[in-house]
């Protein structure tokens, strides 16, 4: 199944993918939320589908949202594409290296990007995002794949200097609103049959950036479960995103930013694509 | 008013303290979340106690939860006492240092906690926690204060190996569960006529460790409420934690950590105390 939320800002209602056209799902009666994937929403929602399918109301000219509701994290991992780390002269981590973004930087994938105030040094990061299907705490690496609900795409944009001029911990540089702009969809884990050998890439404003392969991971997503779990527990609906390859405007020489007009494109095999136009934050 | 959640863990219910007996109030048919504080719960309750405060069933042998339900996040401040960046033998920040926690890391004021697995160097550190009232970016210091629901004390434990030692950012060590006993309530700001001078005070097994002051912190609650709303933005049951004064086990030399059998007393003038027994993890 490919799950997507729809509709105005705080005013979204699920809905599915069927043969590339879009459909409302309000009729189920919940979002897809913590309480929608622990309460195994998923099996419920493909037997809704089964039964409703032939009836359910096809959406057009959609504002698509973020395909997860109000998750209580979103836990990135730093550098766990090795073309990356040497890119901003970083070593190789030798285990992973995982930050907080603010649940609040969640957007659409096709809603602007606003550049925040004070920016001179945003940045765009192509990633992988996973979505945790059941509580997860101190998960064996062989039993992970069994906490993944399913895959979307995420731009884990990245303001530099806030991220590492302004007194340490990175999560000052993740957290602006609209710097996480996740989806089109959350693809289920049947849709993706090797998440290991997945291209990705990102555009902008025409220009190939990233160019990549998920076959690239230094640590891959079983062990980035488990590993993640030792420290924390993982709810149902949380999204870890596995970090971006090379190609980021940081690794530039010289660096190269994001400026209003811009815009970001970006793509994942089997994941969709997503496109943000890049404005600065007014008011 | 000090209001309070109270009852069994996933299943808890609000109260509130009045002369120093506690009454359930689900009645009101709300939990303290964001939604309740976004729709300026805090006058709707204080007008439902006002007409029903005679009737209110009081509860006793109850055990206290953490006094918000469900925050889209836990900010904390670090190095924000002089004191304790001298122990740490850290730098005095020109700027706040900001990370996060895991929302799952919340816990109530008498909870156990939990040293978790592969720990060796759990630690303590009392803080005074505000909680935000309504939504917030880019806010004026002089207007700061506006956006402050509430007051409550916070133990943010720590492993310092995990936060340390494990390869960069500081939410490894802050996140395990049970690392944020919040409360025994939250105090309204009527409830606290002078934020920068009250005392706060942390005795591990009866040893006095922490003893302090909010008048020496370094950076003032309106000036970290309008920094970090630069970065991002604030929602209303979003938690703030405003730092540790001088006394942790990090600090001591040599270092103290925290062993099974241990047991943690804090408290902080207006905002009551609170006492965690310390277990190891066991599964």
């Amino acid at each position: 199944m490919k799950l997507i939320r729809f509709g105005e800002i705080n005013n979204e209602k699920p809905g599915i993918i069927i043969h590339e056209k879009y459909y409302d799902v309000s009729l189920f009666g919940e979002d897809y939320d913590e309480h929608f994937f622990e309460t195994d929403g998923l099996s419920r929602l493909k037997k809704f589908i089964d039964l409703n399918g032939d009836e359910l109301p096809e959406v057009k000219n959609l504002r698509l949202s973020h395909p997860v509701s109000r998750p209580s994290k979103i836990i990135c991992i730093g550098l766990n594409y090795a073309d990356h780390a040497k890119e901003t002269k970083a070593n190789i981590p030798t285990e992973p290296i995982i930050f907080f973004k603010s649940t609040t930087a969640l957007c659409g994938p096709y809603d602007d990007v606003i550049i925040p105030k004070n920016s001179l040094k945003t940045d765009w990061e192509v990633e992988l995002a996973l979505v945790i299907g059941k509580k997860a705490s101190y998960v064996d690496e062989s039993k992970a794949s069994e906490y993944i609900a399913g895959y979307s795409l995420h731009n884990d944009l990245s303001e530099r200097a806030f991220q590492l001029e302004r007194n340490g911990q990175w999560v000052k540089g993740k957290s602006c609103d609209t710097f996480a702009p996740l989806g089109p969809f959350l693809a289920t884990c049947d849709e993706i049959p090797d998440v290991n050998n997945l291209r990705l890439w990102l555009t902008v404003s025409g220009t190939k950036m990233q160019e990549s392969n998920t076959r690239n991971f230094i640590f891959k997503i079983p062990f980035l479960i488990s590993y993640i779990s030792q420290f924390m527990t993982l709810l149902p609906g949380d999204i870890i995103s596995t970090g971006t390859p090379a190609g980021v405007g940081l690794g530039m020489n010289p660096p190269v930013y994001l400026k209003a007009g811009d815009v970001i494109e970006l793509g994942i095999d089997g994941l969709g694509s997503s496109k943000q136009n890049v404005k600065v934050y007014a008011n």
